[in-house]
């Protein structure tokens, strides 16, 4: 049994982690931080996990997390940041959901997280958790930054298309839309029910932090520098994130030769599923799972390429896609823990 | 492995029962029926299942279903009464979702069902499949018969009162609140997402088919007959059930003698959960999880027991309990395959 | 033209003021006060209201607020409270939507508020702001205390019952369900969309701080005192609020007695709609307006009456009867800027 | 007073203009269709309604219809079609709600709609009836089509743009977000409350029949033919529709002087509001109004405008604009009986 810590165990990607390591049949879930809730039992601050777990919530500065072997991260970033170094020295591995270590470039997290990174040094020591891209480089990471939700659902969608020259990548615009509670577990105004109930907005037009690391990502898959327009926008619903796509096409593609390759790409991976021709990705059939599904149509009309890519923004989007990486580098089977199909209705 | 068919598979109950057996250990999924979807595919019905499960739908008809060691019936009232004998006759063991075997009362079926009865013989051999109150007989059972969703919660939280002499039972009055998936998948006006959206009422008042049920068993409970007022509504959400139950005392009872009373009265059970004192019970803590919550209140003031009790009503109301019981005709834990906790959020 | 402020315009009842007198032919909003948006214009505060009024927020101790003929205070309890005198002393007409004023007797003030009230002299001058109750001395008054949503939708619906000797006062039981808003504008942890959204729970049972506010309107009605249980429930929906209040029979009433007595005694009520035989009240059709809509059966196999009630709580339950309270108070039509119908879907 | 007759007044968009039309001081509704509800009242098919008016559903061939001065339209395409032309000939003028004359050519119908126009020679005669792009042509009109909700919260984003070489519309992307309102009031498996509940997804990728009518109009304001992608999408909320529009900046444009361009352009329209720099568009703040909201946004690192735009879909998308047609045509104040805020929360 492996001995697992999770700090900040009491916002939302902490009780996904929670509840998906409870049943990880490899998993001994010891340590358990919060500073909200330190003192209380997670039964108390989760009564759905009621009976199921009875550990008290820890500070953060307990020593039992040093000794745990792997350690999950769901803290604020600098807080994770600065986390790092003392499990990192004290041998263990790490797997950080915050974006903390997701850029390789010092300069761009001082830009977009206005900023400066205290250890520019372990960002190229840190591999960016997207098995389905650094499968090879996670197994043997010490420190595995968890990828955002926008950049899993946006970069899953171009993989293939990125390895083909049919796309133009200078024209990519993904439209995003995401569950509330991508924004976690704390109070604010706009996450007030009565706020973003029978509501849909944009936010963080141009500015969105998600930017550097999905440009990142995509740049590396085509192979030189690439920037697009990313805009998230607000949903009213708990879970569930939608990537809508759109790529200029430079050549004439037709769609069984693009559905063909996205299936070839993928056909090894566990939790990707390019759907059937003409059917788009909707959020309600991924819902609390580990899948990202894919739609893909072309416009001949406007030569665009129109992508869809939906995942649970809390599983493939964060705490599922963690235990994923906790798999490859234990050496176990990835998708143990993973397996439960999206829950429809 | 038992060798297990679903007639009724394309509708909310038959695709949960479906995402529930396909992780049971002990369970193969050899035949599936629908109607409306004969000849198509379950993950072209249901794309949440694909990759997981490829069989297609069949007619009811098909001859398959009789070598099924266990059949779930997931059909309308009537079908699933004149489907029975002819599994019955084939040696087959049959849980049976519709209402059509849960009253022992022919002439209480055609009271509230307004059709008689066509197998009033099997009524006594059919065992009401609520596992908290009738394990030993649901074990040996060939015909189980699935309670529905109001009847559960009402029943699962009446049951300790009822060993005692504290409550008047001509005083229950159950008021409970259901989510939309509960009138099943088919399309109706009322259930028209802009119809139900935003919106709470009351329907089928002192006219709901699930009252015969509900007496039937808190009258055994009682020891006598009783009649109690039952006024379902619906809520806008999708999944989650909450009955809020009032009853007169007749006597003088602490809260903390009632707490006491219903932990003991259900600690041996794994799925029903008596809350901390001053909790109230809460949908969002038990949603696809086959729990009942239980919270208790007395108020002094008007001498009344306000219970609250909270389900999943296609898990523990419909297509969990229907596993719980086929657990336990089979022999094997009663858990099996129904450990997931609440999905919060 | 009558010169109108209101003090603590920010929230979901002060914009829902803001919006309704915005369209009154008869008020010019002079003067409104927000402690939290003090200096930001209400355009920038509520979007929906940009190109319609452009005053800003200004603190609560502005003077030009005592010089408003008539104040709606919309603002905290106990803040409320010591507000009012300022007002009354200046000769103005103030309609207070706390609860600060409502209770006749001060020591079921300072029992359920935990509170001393801090001038209970003027609690024999506010009238309790219900006008099919008070109507006439609504009329006459200086302070009116607007009702809270629930007994709002109570006591409109148990009224003409309480003229008859039909049923059972002390059976009384007010099951609620409201939606979010009723929360106000205020960030907190259970109203965070994630947290309520997909969920429905109990809160606040046997202690809800309207209780004291039911019993003594329906207290006044029956002629003596009575107590009566309360439940109020959160709904996943921003507006709306349904009560279902059972009633024991103490004799045998024919539903179209009972239906032709309802619709007497609301025959001249303009916000008053008892709904056809068999029809229960829904929320989605009093929506954003000042409607109470209500359902009667009769459940001959227990002799009960249930009623289902149906409000907007922001609308007749709070800030569309604190503007026909202003119209009372005035001497203008009593519907004037409240005429719109339910907003429905 | 001029006596109007609705065609079609028990969808979704009949009974939005019954609501409205109730309200204006200039019209007497006189007759009513529906096919399905023929013979029963408005206040018992809308509850919400109740009280205000009782007039009976009559069928669409009633010869009352043929005798209203004005006749609002709000029937399936292809009835419609058939339906124009009888009261044209009777010299009525007629409000079209579908899409049968909103397109010049013919030939453009038959290609998206898969149906040979019967009457091509009446599409000459009918003007789109987008007022803030033919107002005067509207007033002068017979037969006014009255625009899809898509293409109006497109085309008033883009229109102050295309206006301009700032853009190159060659790159139009418009990502669209619909409340399930807009689907009608018809039951279908995939509006469904189960179904769409706490799901995104996109429909209609490159085949979505307003796309000829957007870019029909985008091609007059551009001066030259134009395709773009349009997505649709579908969001788990009742009402509202935010369309994110994607434009490739072919020159530098500061801010200011894309806003002060906006502004200028609508400075005299009383319907669409230009919103202050880095205010995204949200759908919550044009709930039940006729407004349109715009946020405008320039992404300096991609060179791209992104313009944000919200209507509710039943108002400002289909009843509210119809009206405001109707004014127009009746040479009343364009806003009579729109003069409503949105209705926030």
């Amino acid at each position: 049994m492996v001995n697992v810590g999770i700090a900040g165990a009491s916002g939302y990607t902490g009780v996904e982690l929670l509840r998906l390591l409870l049943r990880h049949p490899e998993v001994q879930l010891t340590v358990l931080t919060s500073e909200t809730y330190q003192g209380r039992t997670v039964s108390e601050v989760f009564p759905s996990l009621s009976g199921l777990v009875d550990a008290p919530f820890v500070p953060l500065e307990s020593e039992a997390l040093d000794r745990c072997d792997v350690l999950f991260l769901a803290l604020p970033h600098t807080t994770a940041m600065r986390q790092v170094p003392r499990f990192l020295k004290a041998g263990r591995r790490v797997i950080d959901l915050s974006a903390d270590y997701r850029l390789n470039d010092p300069a761009a997290y001082e830009q977009w997280y206005r900023f400066r990174h205290e250890h520019p040094e372990l960002l190229k020591e840190a591999v960016y958790g997207l098995p389905e891209l650094h499968r090879d480089r996670i197994r043997e990471a010490k420190l595995v930054a968890n990828p955002g939700c926008y950049p899993t659902s946006i970069v899953l969608a171009l993989a293939p298309l990125l390895s083909t020259d049919w796309g133009d990548a200078d024209s990519i615009i993904a439209d995003c839309k995401s569950g509330v509670s991508g924004a976690g577990r704390k109070t604010a105004l706009p996450t007030q029910f009565a706020e973003c109930n029978e509501s849909v907005s944009a936010y963080g037009l141009t500015t969105h932090r998600h930017t550097p690391e999905i440009e990142q990502e995509v740049s590396a898959l085509a192979g030189r520098d690439v920037r697009l327009s990313f805009s998230p926008h607000l949903m009213p619903m708990t879970r569930g994130m939608l990537s809508t796509i759109y790529v200029n096409l430079q050549k004439e593609v037709p769609p069984d030769t693009l559905a063909e390759h996205y299936r070839a790409h993928y056909q090894n991976e566990r939790f990707v599923r390019v759907l059937p021709p003409g059917a788009s990705a909707n959020t309600h059939f991924v819902k609390y799972s580990n899948y990202c599904d894919l739609g893909l149509a072309i416009d001949p009309r406007t030569r665009r390429v129109i992508l869809t890519s939906a995942i649970d923004n809390l599983v493939k989007g964060a705490s599922g896609q963690a235990v994923q990486n906790m798999n490859l580098m234990l050496g176990l089977d990835e998708a143990t823990a993973l397996e439960a199909p999206g829950l429809f209705p």
